[in-house]
């Protein structure tokens, strides 16, 4: 039934904030439609904190397990950015300023701008790939399989654009929604049948209500 | 420092349609927000499809790991709604109708409507106890450490408002918001300064954009 192999990711997001409720994260549900629609297989999401320890074996388990992991945040330049010195602890590669970002940023930063703080932005492990971003140039990276994002999302979403294209890709989905006003308690039974029957096809019944 | 333990709880959100992008999800951020408020630590948080294996091996990590473990989706009428047996598997245990649920869902449904799908969703795994449901009655289940919950926003709600008042919660994290339009670049070196002074104190810079 499969004329090329499935092409799965998982996605990382990082940060404190998203896991103490005080900024609400809009990347899963975007990188969860863009993977769809480009025919990559989102199999599992984490977020974990801004804790060098979690995000490593975070990373090591998921890299281990899909064709690419994602990650978002934790990349800006301050003290709680910590994701490039994880993805290089993860790896097991010394990590550096790479003259290629500082190069990118040169189109956008005065010589005075790039300080101390923004040139650990452009800290890349070795052997990695820049991701180009088209919003504000500060570019993401990606080694391996790992593709490493702002959490911004607006700066996600160009990077995702700029690493899109690099990426292998699988059958897309076909997907249909049928509305009904009928209720899920008065469907299941009928469905499970139809299911049964149809075990190549993903059925999913998701009820709305009135809030 | 601290004069009780810390309470740490994870997040496993399941279900295909987050993971395909066709369903958004609202809960990750509510739940955050809420258990800041009641003081347990969110330290994790999943997202899994409806698929035995990746639920099972999900809730054996985490409620390892953390003092709870909150799941939502997964427990409807229909063939997709697979949690409540996952996590009877997760602990080795029968499951089967709870005439407590029943009990409780005949105040919301007649008799006739209590068909084999609805009845499903009175299924608990032994030695559960009954999550409240102020909004539709279906209840949720408490398992050892793991709370079951629909993935319905307005119903996990109701089910949070049940179960929290039985959960032991730690201290509270005392938060302040400092606002500044400096940029995070020209901010970084010196905030990076004040956060090594100050260990026990988490300082994030999150900035904000003009999307």
């Amino acid at each position: 039934m499969t004329d090329t192999a499935p092409v799965t990711c998982a996605l990382l997001v990082i940060g404190d904030e998203i896991l103490s409720g005080r900024t609400k994260d809009k990347n899963i549900g975007y990188i969860a439609e863009y993977m769809t629609n480009i025919g990559i297989d989102l199999k599992e999401v984490r977020v974990v904190s801004d804790d060098e320890d979690a995000i490593v074996e975070a990373l090591n388990a998921l890299r281990a397990r899909y064709t690419y992991v994602f990650t978002t945040g934790g990349i800006g330049p301050t003290h709680d950015d910590i994701t490039a010195d994880c993805v290089a602890k993860a790896f097991g590669v010394p990590i550096d300023v790479d003259p290629r970002a500082v190069a990118v940023m040169r189109e956008r930063f005065k010589p005075e701008e790039l300080n101390e703080a923004r040139l650990r932005m452009a800290r890349t492990p070795q052997g990695s790939e820049l991701v180009y971003n088209s919003y504000n140039k500060v570019p993401g990276f990606r080694i391996g399989n790992v593709i490493v994002m702002a959490g911004v999302p607006v700066i996600m979403q160009a990077m995702l654009d700029g690493v899109a294209p690099t990426l292998k890709t699988g059958r897309k989905m076909l997907s249909t929604t049928i509305n009904s006003e009928i209720k899920e308690g008065d469907l299941g039974t009928a469905l499970r049948e139809v299911a049964k029957h149809h075990p190549e096809t993903m059925i999913g019944s998701y009820p709305y209500w009135d809030e």
